[in-house]
């Protein structure tokens, strides 16, 4: 069986190696002369607007998937009629709208921060009025690992924030003082069967994720499970998807989700019992889905900017590296570091030892 | 780094989807124009004798590697002075002999069944009458799941079974009344480091490996350890080595080696924190090994001569599928079914509904 992603980048080519023993086998269309997906999955270099690409791609194929959800929605909806596409239409179109992903939330009664839809300056101080300060002002459409961002902690700053993200229709969200960033990923067969993962605990650093821990028996996973729960029936929902949350007490807000694998999931190719590319696969392709059970405490640390010595990385007990061999560039994600242990004090040891070893080389 | 291997079958395949994250990339020499791994690794379409194909691998991989024992050992010594070469050739010279093999258990004080050297029916009357009936008549080189042998259970046999075996040099060995067939796995680093696999439990069919089952702490582990660690060590062997034993009450008799990956540590894949593939590419890359712990109880059903479909199997919980992508042919391994489970009740129900549906199809 074969199946088209459009996307060529590290999640295509972890998803490629996923599928390999299945059975299933990858092409993928990118643009990039460069794709890491390249390696390991048939590439048709083309713009993901590519019309032609695109019906090749589906002649080729039995179903279609994407990595990235900034994919432009025309494509797929060219491409629907044409050939099964998963994740749904529809969860990539409201994924790629912060207000309609805040407004789903909110009628799917998931809390989420406070927020306002703003067009103009106007609205940016009714706003700011309402919701309150600190405040974050988002552009609706595009943005990705904190870019196209703003923080508003003072009222003066409204103008400057406005300019900053471009004059763009956006959102002003209130900027709460959270405990935790956490995310919850879940499977869905087209029958309608969902398979939770255990909850991550995410950190990020200059607005990019570096480091996601998987601890058994999180207490707020049965929150995160029904918060998922209700996003995936709503949108029919079939393949992997990510819901990214802040915990304040005992509350749980949605920040997004992610129509697609995600990286605070990339633990999973070590430490669950099938891997989020292995169910995505499973799901987009109508096999039933696999165990999402954690072998143990697992966490994972991306590599970004450059790669530490493998030589290194692998003398930590539990340690297993993640290459996906792409040219070394600050802030760009190169690869990560998955780290099992058989209990939570052996995990934190296998941490410390990863970070320096990473820190290191900063 | 780009590692060679001599052979490109199941073996070379899931060795280089292994070696893919760690950015390894494989190149393998085969004749055959239907090698499995070729989905996933580079090759040199040739015969394993053909010289000019061996040097130019040599030239474009930092070392060379092989997944089956009965490559030329020409073609390796060849190779030596040209490359590094893992697994020692001494390895793969003394496990192509079965005499050599069986004399350097007994160096090691490693015990095996009874046997003597036959090179002719004088030999063999002699040899049943020192060793015993029933007995088992091998020749030495290039037998392979059960073939190349004969059983003799009476005297008269004797004649038949020198001609069933093609009057070839052969070894005569008692056949013992093992209670279990196990094995041990263990990878060993070109610095001397030595990490051993739980002990697995083989069943055979017809001279074929059909399912091993890996439980923790098997109360034979620690003579296997001694075992295989004394081979290790006189070998100064670098990669994974494989050792199949009979169990006879508390007794381990060693009955052949593998100089590769093998088929009875396929439940590695799934089942422990670094399967055999990787550990065998980090040793002969010099990487530090990963750790051999088992992530619960495991089993491997091979899949042969036919698939079973995937959608059956996948609603086993905790299983997994390793499809080759080899054309079906009788008695042809073709892939193969993880198990894992979180206890020993939960792996003998997955291990009973998978063979129920090995066995529709048979």
């Amino acid at each position: 069986m074969r199946i088209g992603v459009l996307g060529g980048g590290q999640l295509a080519q972890m998803l490629a190696l996923a599928g390999h023993p299945l059975g299933l086998r990858l092409e993928f269309i990118d643009p990039s002369a460069e794709a890491c997906a390249a390696s390991v999955a048939v590439q048709h270099q083309a713009a993901f607007d590519d019309l032609e690409a695109l019906l090749r791609l589906a002649e080729r194929v039995d179903c279609i998937t994407y990595e990235f959800e900034n994919v432009p929605s025309r494509s797929l909806e060219f491409l629907a009629p044409r050939c099964t596409v998963y994740p749904p239409l529809a969860a990539l179109a409201l994924g790629q709208d912060r207000l309609q992903e805040n407004s789903l939330f909110r009628q799917l009664d998931i809390a989420t921060p406070d927020f306002v839809a703003i067009d103009g300056l106007d609205d940016l101080q009714r706003g700011m009025d309402q919701i309150g300060l600190p405040a974050l002002l988002k552009i609706r459409r595009e943005g990705y690992d904190g870019k196209g961002q703003a923080v508003i902690r003072q009222p003066q700053d409204a103008a400057a924030a406005w300019a900053a993200i471009g004059q763009r229709a956006a959102i002003l969200e209130a900027l709460v003082p959270f405990e935790r960033e956490v995310s919850i990923i879940a499977a869905r067969h087209p029958g309608g069967e969902v398979r939770c993962y255990p909850l991550t605990e995410n950190t990020h650093r200059q607005g990019i994720l570096s480091r996601s821990i998987a601890r058994p028996d999180d207490p707020m996973q049965p929150l995160a499970e029904e918060y998922i729960g209700r996003l995936l029936e709503r949108l029919d929902y079939v393949g992997v998807l990510a819901l990214e949350l802040f915990q304040l007490g005992d509350r749980l807000l949605a920040n997004e989700f992610a129509p697609r694998v995600h990286n605070s999931g990339h633990w999973t190719l070590n430490g669950a019992e099938t891997s989020q590319f292995e169910n995505h696969l499973r799901a987009v392709a109508g096999l039933p889905l696999g165990s999402p059970r954690a072998l143990g405490p697992s966490a994972m640390l991306n590599c970004i900017g450059r790669m530490p010595p493998a030589a290194e990385v692998l003398t930590i007990e539990g340690a297993h590296l993640h290459d996906y061999g792409k040219q070394g560039r600050p802030g760009r994600k190169l690869g990560h570091i998955n780290l099992s242990a058989p209990d939570g004090a052996a995990l934190e040891q296998a941490l410390a030892q990863a970070e320096a070893i990473l820190q290191k080389g900063a």
